[in-house]
């Protein structure tokens, strides 16, 4: 796994029932065939209901997308229900109903508005949920809901994940941020989407708490950029209830939840279906972090870089073409790129001898640096691989 | 092969010396080591040089493009010069000196003056170009130019083609337009590059023929979009001598020039390496045909909607996943989508059974009605198959 940029002791053991005053449930509702964890609960239990969410920017949004829109936008949440085993995308004003009544549901089991309750899925895209397994299932899932819950959790919202991926931050203070998340990236079959639930106990206000989960979203999930598509249902939401009875600074609240966001895109990264390569492409030296973007991300959605690194090939001819591609600012015969620490290509010219390069390690870390000046950004990708066509090409969605 | 759209009678066994007045050839020269045919000349001999040409947009772009750039400014030209075997990119001073050797040696041998001849490369990049063998080949290419030699030429461009391509089109009135091209789209390995060199015995001036040459690119060749990967290299150069003694009404030119153009665009993507299929991706009712382009661009650059593809899935969540990735302009419950005829999505909601749809012939036509306009736009492009990246991965460059 490539390592987590943040200098903060993490727990990959934690969760979202690390912070104090949330229960959580992972149960198997029958949404899935396969009879494996499917429906995933998780509470706040106050004394604050704080809550922000950031949301897939795509145009065709998922019914429980739309739905949850309108419930964090006041910044109030007492309950996320998550389901894995089907989207309700692009199901119409039923799958809008379908996710109203899985709120209901939660909210009679809770005692909670329905309007304080999230819903998110994942799964295929145009097929309408098995309600009749659904809402039996909200009951169960109610009925488990434990202070310890929370790897029960992170289990039900897999689809294609190999492992589920959980990660925690206490601080020397007292006060913790807990996560969980599912998908691979953008880059799983059936735009498996990314759900994302960030739990803490620390006191931060609804408008902080937006901020700071914008700031660390786009340094981190925003950056993992496995293969450019995008889902109709991406989601991740923050619950804080001050239970801690502690309040961090702003900016040490940001960065631990930007480390515990970049941890567990990280994981995402690394069990991307398909993928034989973790690849941390860094940009440096760009006139301004937005050309560090544009070059990274453009790099990252080359296919014929991501096939050269699947082949173990340090091919920066591919890295230059995509490079050519942006608007970035760069002197052409000032540029620097490294493959895995070996510069290949120096001032606009032939550098290192490619076969110093040693590309068999599955983490994989470019820089290009533009000499345009004193910014910088990191892309996180994969390779393109036949498990990635084969995964994408046999599951139908 | 997904049909000319263009309602003109083509013929593919024409060449660039189909057209009066011109002559070319295409030898070994050594370059490849596989021995194959690997340098190519047309020459114009007159009575007119007229000429055009369209460049990559790459910023990242090789030698001979910097080179023939200046040559074809003033939109006179004598000669192209093509060599496969070789990119002539990212080799810095050292290569553009090549790049000049290469022209100043074709202008001896034809009596022209050496920025009369533009010079067009393909192949890895990064590697100089052995000029040893390239030399003496312009002597032997110029010694076997002839008035049939189209077809060596076509054959000796090529890289990773399965095939020569050529086309050409004679109209009633005596004028006729032949061309080659070789390259598999962008989608072929190490950026394989796309050179076209087209020619004519109609008189067009050169400030009609660049009108021409831009108005017929932009409806074929920009339209053909397999892979989103942008070539260092890719040329397209039309040459007009006005040995016919006709002059067609600028309308029929383009007419012309376009159907000849999205031929040779359309075997470039039949003969794409990896490929499984060929697809259509027509975008109908859109608002202005910027938004018709904008996502059919974004559909073809669809990794999971390409990898759905090879494997026979219409999957229609994949399309409009793409779609709402765009900013054109359209009502999300109004949209259509056809695979190969069958209207999968009709006006927002799921439409006939999926299951009717058949995708086993390699051709595939995509339909997206927008239902918000009276224009459109045909984006061509491939799936991403086994074999795409295995060509990508094990070609090293």
């Amino acid at each position: 796994m490539i390592a987590n940029p943040y200098q903060l002791p993490l727990d990959q053991t934690g969760s979202v029932t690390t912070p104090k005053g949330f229960r959580a449930a992972g149960i198997a509702a029958g949404i899935k065939a396969s009879g494996n964890p499917d429906l995933a609960l998780v509470v706040n239990d106050g004394p604050s209901f704080d809550a922000a969410a950031v949301f897939t920017s795509n145009r065709i949004f998922a019914a429980p997308v739309a739905w949850s829109r309108g419930v964090t936008a006041d910044g109030y949440v007492k309950a996320v229900v998550l389901n894995s085993g089907g989207a309700n995308a692009c199901t119409g004003p039923d799958g809008l109903r379908d996710a109203i009544k899985t709120a209901t549901a939660v909210a009679g089991e809770i005692d909670a508005a329905v309007m304080d309750v999230a819903v998110c899925s994942t799964g295929l895209i145009g097929v309408r949920l098995p309600m009749d397994k659904l809402l039996p299932g909200v009951s169960a899932a109610a009925a488990a809901l434990s202070a310890d819950g929370g790897a029960d959790a992170a289990r039900a919202i897999m689809t294609t994940d190999t492992v589920p991926k959980t990660a925690s931050y206490t601080s020397p203070d007292g006060w913790s941020i807990g996560g969980m998340a599912k998908g691979a990236g953008m880059l799983a079959p059936a735009l498996a989407t990314m759900l994302v639930v960030i739990t803490t106990d620390a006191q931060v206000r609804p408008l902080a708490l937006d901020k700071a989960l914008r700031a660390a979203t786009v340094v981190s999930f925003d950056r993992v950029d496995s293969d450019g598509c995008q889902s109709t249902n991406d989601t991740v939401i923050c619950l804080a209830n001050g239970a801690s009875g502690m309040q961090p600074l702003p900016d040490e609240f940001v960065q631990a939840l930007s480390a515990v966001c970049a941890d567990l895109g990280l994981q995402l990264l690394a069990d991307a279906e398909g993928a034989a390569h973790d690849i941390a492409i860094h940009v440096t030296g760009a006139a301004t972090e937005s050309d560090a973007l544009e070059v990274g991300r453009s790099i990252a959605r080359n296919n014929l870089f991501k096939c050269a690194i699947f082949g173990n090939d340090p091919n920066w001819g591919r890295v230059l073409a995509a490079l050519g591609t942006t608007t970035a600012v760069y002197d052409p015969d000032q540029l620097d790129v490294s493959f895995n620490g070996v510069m290949v290509y120096r001032q606009g010219a032939l550098g290192e001898d490619r076969s110093n390069v040693d590309l068999t390690p599955r983490t994989v870390e470019i820089v290009v640096d533009l000499h345009a000046g004193s910014h910088q950004a990191t892309i996180w990708t994969n390779d393109l691989t036949y498990d990635y066509v084969k995964e994408n090409a046999e599951y139908s969605s």
